[in-house]
C-alpha cells in the first residue's frame, strides 16, 4: 500500500520486518469493569487479574531488506502502546486497546497486524554512554520519563526509577491478541466490515538486554476524542526499562 | 479503528463525511508508458489520452456528525494527490496512483475509499479578502504554489497564474477509481491479500465556486522510497483554481 | 541572521515584511493583579480596565520582498498572542506578554520586534467561499474556534459565534508595547541583558475587510513551563473576526 | 526570553544548562574561497588549510536546573551543525557558518551563544545495546547516517562507517567562535545592528565517551533560502561517531 509499478513507494515494505528500541514501561491497574469494557468479541477478561496491565513507551528503529536504518526519518520513530491482560480460549494473552506512533509506515504495518494505531507524540527520557547532568544513569536511582500527546494534547505520562537489574519485562512474556478490522464503506453496509478477525502477533529472534526493573508512576488524562482516561488507574506497580529487538514475518489469525 | 467500548476514538468515524476545502490543480502530460505501468489489473489506458492527467493541492477542512470543525487541530488537513485519466470496462474515469495527506483520521478514512494516503507535507499560497502585498489577488494575473515533501524531500511543486473565471474544473468530471487492499501477514501468503478491489468513489452534494483557470506549471523530483517522478512530466497545460465542498457516505466495488 | 555570503539564508529578510491572515479573537479580563504581575518595567497598568485584553489566532501568510509566499512552506504560519489594555507614560497601549507561532522565520522576525515568540501549534476554523456541512458560515451563527498547545499540551481553546458585521476590531486599535530583550551569557552577567528596551509596533497600510462580531469564550489550562493561565480568565466579552493586512518596516524605541 | 512574572516560561532559562549526546560526524574540505565566504569580519581564513571542517549532527538531551529531562518533549532535541577552521587574531578556532535544530529552546538558548539556529528536521541512525538487524554494530563495520532538511527539503546527508575506536573527535578540539548579532528595526537603521560581536564558547566539563572513527561521505544539496550547499565539498575525509556531555554557563565576548 500503495501498490506502485515497482514497488518502492510502499508504507509496508515485504516482511520480514526488523525492529530494535528502547523501552520504559510501567505496570498499572484500571477497574476490571473498564479493562473488560475494552475488549473485543472473542477474548475473555483475564481469569486471575482483570484489569492489570502494562503502558509502553519505545523509542523504535525499523529496518527491512532496503537499509532502511540508513534514511533514519523514516526509520526511527517513537511508540506508546497500552497492553491488557485478557484470555483467549483460556490461553492468557496481552490484548492492545490503544497505541500511537508518529510515523505513517509504522502506523501501516501495525494496522496490517491488527493494531490499530493512531498518530501521536511520544518521548521518552534517554541514557547515554557517558556521566552527565543532562540524563539519568541506566542504572540504580535512574529516573525516566515517557509521554504521549493526541492533537496537541497530553493524554498520557509516565515515570520509571530504577532499583535493579532484571531479567525481560514480564510486559513482553504473553502474546499480543489484536483485532484486525477493515470497515466497508457502501452505503447500508458500514457496520458489515469486510475483515473482522481476531490476531495474534508472531515474534522471533526476540532479544531484550539491559533490563532494569524499579517503581513507576502513571497518568492518564482524558481529551476529547480519545478514551484512554475511561482506562481509569487504580494503582500502579512496577516500572521497568530494557532494549529490545524482534523480528515479524508472520501472523496467526484465530478464528 | 480503533474499536474502542464508546466508538470515540475511531480514527475513521461512521459516516456522511463531509469536506470542504480550498484547491489548487496542473494538468499535466506523463508519457502514455509511465502511465500505464501504474494501472491496476482490471482498469485500462484511456483510449483517447493516456498520460493525460492532473495534480490537485487542497487544504480540507473536514466535518462529521460532531463538529469536528470546531477541533481544528484534528479537522484541517492538506493533500496533495494524482489522477491519471484511465478506463474502466470502457467508462472513462480517474485512478489516484499517489495521494498525500498531513492527518491520520484523513488517511483513515482514505485507505477505507481505496486511496492509498500517505504522510506528507503539503503547502499552498492562499488568497485572501483583503488587498495585501503578502499575497495573490484570487484574480487575472494571482499566482498561487502548491508544494508536497514527504520525508523531509520535496517531490512535488506546481504553479497556477489565474487567467479568468470558469466553470468547475475538468479534473473533477471523472469518477475516481481506487483500489481497496488489505494484506496478509501470514507467512507464505504475503502475496495474497484479503482485501483486493477496485472502488468508485461516489461524491454527493458537490458544490464549486470561486473557478479560476489560467496556465499552470508542475514539477516532479525523484526520492528514494518514492515513485512519483517516474511519471515523467512531456509538458503541462492549463492550472486552475476553486473552492469545492462534498459529502461521502457511500463506495462503489466494482467487479 | 544568520549572516551569510549572500544574505539568503536569513532568517529574518531585510524590510519591509508584508502580512495578511485570518483573525480569530475573544475579549477576556483577567484579574488586574495577574495582568498587573505581567508587565514589564516602563508599562503602568491601564487605568480604567487593568485585566482587560483579547486574544487573537491568526492565520498568516507573509510576504517580503522574494515572493515568499510561492513558496509557501515558509510564508504561512499560525500565530496565537494575547494582548493585555496597558500604559505607557500616559499613553493606551497593548502589552504582549505571551506570543506564539508555527514557523521559525516568523519567530526570528518577532523577537526583533520584541515579541519574545516561543513555538506553538496553533489551529483555527476556516470559513470557505462555498456552502458546506465542513464549516461554519461567515456571517450569524457561524461559530469559529481557536486553540493553542504547546509542546504537545493544551494550553488555549477560544471559540467565537458571530452575531453580526461590524468595523475593524477593538483588539486592533492600540499600538503595542513589547520588551525587546537579548542577555549576556558571560558569567557573573546572566542579569545584565545587553539589549532590553521598550519599543513600539508600527503597523503600516492597515486593511481590514470581513470583520464581524459576536460573543465569545474562552479558557486557558495550566502546563509545566507556561505561565498563560496565571492570568486567571474572570470573564468573556465579544468574539470576532476579521481578515487583516499590514506592512512592518518600523520600530519605534521608547525609553 | 520571554520574561514572565514567575520566570517559568523562558525559553531559555538560567545557565548553566547540561547536555548530553549522540554524535556522527564527517570530515570534509570545502573550496577556501567558499569557506573564507562566509567568514564574518574578525575571522581570518585558517593559515593551514582553509575550507577544512566537519557537519555533526547529534541527538541531544538537554537539562537545566529543573529536571527539564523528565519532560523529553522539551528536552530531546536532534541539532546538525557544520564547522569550519579559521583563525582568530592568530589562535585557531571553529566557525559555525549554519546550524539546525528541531527545538525551540535549543534555538533560543543558541542565539544567546551566537550560534544562528534555525528550525530543521535532523536525524541520525541509531545503535542500541542488543544484535539486531535493525541498526548498525556501534563497532566495526558499523554504518551510520545523519540527515538535515529544511522546510521540506533534504539539504546534507553523511554517512559514517567505523573501523576503529578512536580518542576524542578532532572536530572537537578547536574553540568555537559564534557571531552574536541582534539588528535593529528602526527605520533607517536596518543595518546597524545593536549587537554584533564575535563570541567564542566555552565548555565545562567536557566528557567523551564511546568514540569511533572510520570513513566518511557528505552531500550538500542546493536549496531556496539555503546557502549551505555553496560550501562545494571537494573531498570528504575521516567519518566518526561518540557520545558526548558538556555544561554551559559562560561566554567570552571577543573584541
Amino acid at each position: 500500500m500503495p501498490l506502485t509499478a515497482k514497488g518502492n513507494s510502499s508504507l509496508a515494505s515485504a516482511p520480514p520486518w526488523h525492529y530494535v528500541g528502547d523501552l520504559i514501561g510501567v505496570e498499572f491497574w484500571a477497574t476490571a469493569a473498564a479493562a473488560e469494557a475494552s475488549l473485543p468479541s472473542g477474548l475473555d477478561p483475564d481469569p486471575t487479574d482483570s484489569g492489570h496491565g502494562h503502558v509502553l513507551f519505545i523509542d523504535w528503529q525499523f529496518n527491512g531488506s532496503g537499509d532502511e536504518y540508513l534514511d533514519p526519518v523514516r526509520s526511527r520513530y517513537s511508540e506508546c502502546m497500552v497492553l491488557l491482560d485478557a484470555a483467549y480460549q483460556g490461553q492468557t494473552v496481552a490484548w492492545c486497546p490503544f497505541i500511537f506512533v508518529d510515523n505513517d509506515t509504522s502506523m501501516a504495518r501495525g494496522w496490517v497486524q491488527g493494531f490499530s494505531k493512531k498518530l501521536g507524540q511520544v518521548h521518552q527520557t534517554r541514557a547515554y554512554a557517558v556521566a552527565s547532568q543532562a540524563g539519568p544513569v541506566l542504572g540504580a536511582g535512574g529516573t525516566f520519563a515517557g509521554t504521549l500527546s493526541v492533537a496537541g494534547r497530553r493524554i498520557a505520562e509516565g515515570r520509571v526509577t530504577l532499583t535493579g537489574p532484571s531479567t525481560s519485562p514480564a510486559a513482553l512474556s504473553r502474546p499480543i491478541v489484536n483485532l484486525r478490522h477493515f470497515p466497508r464503506l457502501q452505503a447500508g453496509r458500514h457496520d458489515d466490515p469486510v475483515v473482522h478477525e481476531l490476531a495474534m502477533s508472531v515474534l522471533e529472534n526476540v532479544e531484550v538486554a539491559g533490563a532494569w526493573t524499579g517503581t513507576g508512576s502513571l497518568s492518564f488524562f482524558p481529551a476529547p476524542g480519545e478514551e484512554l482516561a475511561d482506562l481509569v488507574i487504580q494503582r500502579t506497580g512496577a516500572g521497568f526499562r530494557s532494549t529490545l529487538s524482534f523480528t515479524v514475518a508472520d501472523l496467526k489469525i484465530l478464528d
